[in-house]
């Protein structure tokens, strides 16, 4: 059995998910040998420490009642320099323009040899080379599935299971927001404004709906591809975006009257990296509706592959991490 | 570098695929660590054996001038119990009746100590357990990625890309072509009569296209899955099957009113396995169009994934063979 010892930086409704899956696979994971021990998480106002691996579900319990998990005051940088363990799980906000504490917390983990698992996508859009040249330097593992499509697992998919293949374009629906709203327009037959509404309304979309609607959620993760599967070195700015907000339930009909949908595709290939606004053929493979991702992959020998599956979620987004886990350590 | 001998047992149209995709990928696989070496080729005629190494692009083009690559009279079973190599990779036509020369193959390749990567669907179908007990007591690796799916990577996605998740069920179309004939009845507003017809001189659909239409084809994998990913112990003979031939047009077209097409779907999950048209609604990952293979995997933590691609054609298949060779030799 190997001990692997964890902390979670950052324990919003991610770092949540992350906690309530290992207490849930607790048992698989010893049956592939891993005992997955979480030391140390971090929340916005303080952090919990334990040697012996803190009782998840008491810490699940104490965030819902009180708001935080803090016992001390002592933030995720300082956790990531001082504790003693293999693993940072960082969940902390994405923040696109300078990468935020997430970055920090990252250069931290490589420069104390310890390996990072990561949903947070900020840090990977904006110095993804940098990065990766750290974690080589310093040995560390560093994976983020999570980073892309939550649930759906693009990033494995192109490296592992379509091994031998040479990838030559990606292509899909990366944000469950748009696609929700471009659903909802078509079925409706319903103004932009209206169904922006109603996915607030249900908690798809949030108050401030910028991120996604305008594209730029899109742009992170087609940077991250665009690194990680394509070798490029980009970041957020050399995206061309255009987002979903000037779509009309007219083009959306007349687009069906021909047997198309719209739909915001965020694709890379040679020297494109784009999203906009696309028509897709109805019964294309990437025609999915309500707020599911999806991505199709062109390679040379296995033809077009796509995959489908839910693109956020606590614990779908967990699910990913876990994968990664798994990956960085099954014996 | 790693020197894997090889033989290829069965020269069709998938034998030929891998001779070529090995021949292109060379540079890849030593990049990776890999000398492939074919040390012997079999079709239904004779063999070809030579210790060094046979020249793949010469014999691809002698078997297409020729209509064989026999220089000696030689089977198959005999190579694969005489000639010194690591990895039999079977590629003769699927016989699920009695498993045919493919089941022989094999459990010679075991009974030697050799490696099996396979195309062919029908000694899985009738002997998984029996295989995989002799590929274990041997110590013999087993991979069948091609079996099911043609290039869409389904075995692999399941075991490895959605580690840590439990997988509750799979619904697929699983036979491109009766998803063809299906797509074009739809889209012509014609008989099944017709569009297989069509299928037939386009040489999607074969022949004698019973396999196909009447879901055997289908049930085949279906019982691969429900073994491999399932741990159920079930053969052919163990699945409820309905085909196509009974679909009329009026019934696409009344479905089609309403949201929704036919497909004729697989499915399995804890005690049932099935192959039957069902009704899928337009827009839902299932619903793709022409001869593309879907298939939908629920699971505890991921949600529900699903994966699209090729079926079926030699270069695919042979690409599924390919990720099975990295996977089983990759240092």
């Amino acid at each position: 059995m190997r001990t692997i010892r964890a902390s979670i930086i950052g324990f919003g409704s991610v770092g949540q998910g992350v906690a309530e899956v290992f207490l849930q696979k607790r048992e698989e994971l010893e049956n592939i040998g891993l005992d997955l021990k979480v030391v140390a998480i971090a929340d916005s106002r303080g952090a919990e420490i334990n040697n012996e691996g803190i009782d998840l579900s008491e810490i699940i319990a104490r965030k819902r009642e009180t708001g935080t998990i803090a016992s001390r005051q002592i933030t995720g940088v300082e956790i990531i320099r001082n504790v003693e363990h293999d693993l940072v799980i960082e969940t902390t906000p994405t923040d696109v323009e300078t990468g935020g504490v997430g970055l920090e917390n990252m250069l931290a983990a490589f420069g104390h040899g310890r390996d990072v698992v990561t949903s947070n996508k900020g840090p990977l859009a904006l110095k993804y080379r940098e990065l990766m040249d750290v974690a080589r330097e310093a040995g560390s593992g560093f994976r983020f599935e999570a980073t892309v499509g939550g649930a759906m697992p693009i990033l494995n998919l192109a490296h592992d299971t379509l091994a031998g293949n040479k990838i030559i374009s990606i292509e899909g629906i990366l944000n469950g927001t748009c696609n929700y709203i471009l659903s909802r327009m078509m079925e409706e037959q319903a103004s932009y404004e209206q169904m922006l509404a109603e996915s607030q309304e249900l908690g798809i979309a949030e108050t401030d709906p910028t991120n996604d609607v305008e594209g730029s959620d899109t742009a992170c993760k087609l940077v991250i591809l665009a690194n990680s599967i394509f070798g490029m070195d980009v970041n957020y700015n050399d995206v061309d975006v255009t987002g979903i907000t000037k779509i009309t339930p007219e083009a959306l009909i007349l687009a069906n009257d021909e047997g198309y949908t719209i739909k915001l595709i965020g694709e890379v290939k040679d020297d494109l990296i784009r999203a906009s606004p696309r028509l897709v053929p109805i019964g294309h493979p990437l025609a999915v509706g309500g707020t599911l991702n999806v991505a199709s992959i062109q390679t040379d020998l296995a033809g077009t592959v796509t995959i489908t599956g839910r693109g956020a979620g606590s614990i779908e987004t967990a699910s990913a991490i876990l994968s990664d886990v798994v990956s960085l350590y099954r014996p």
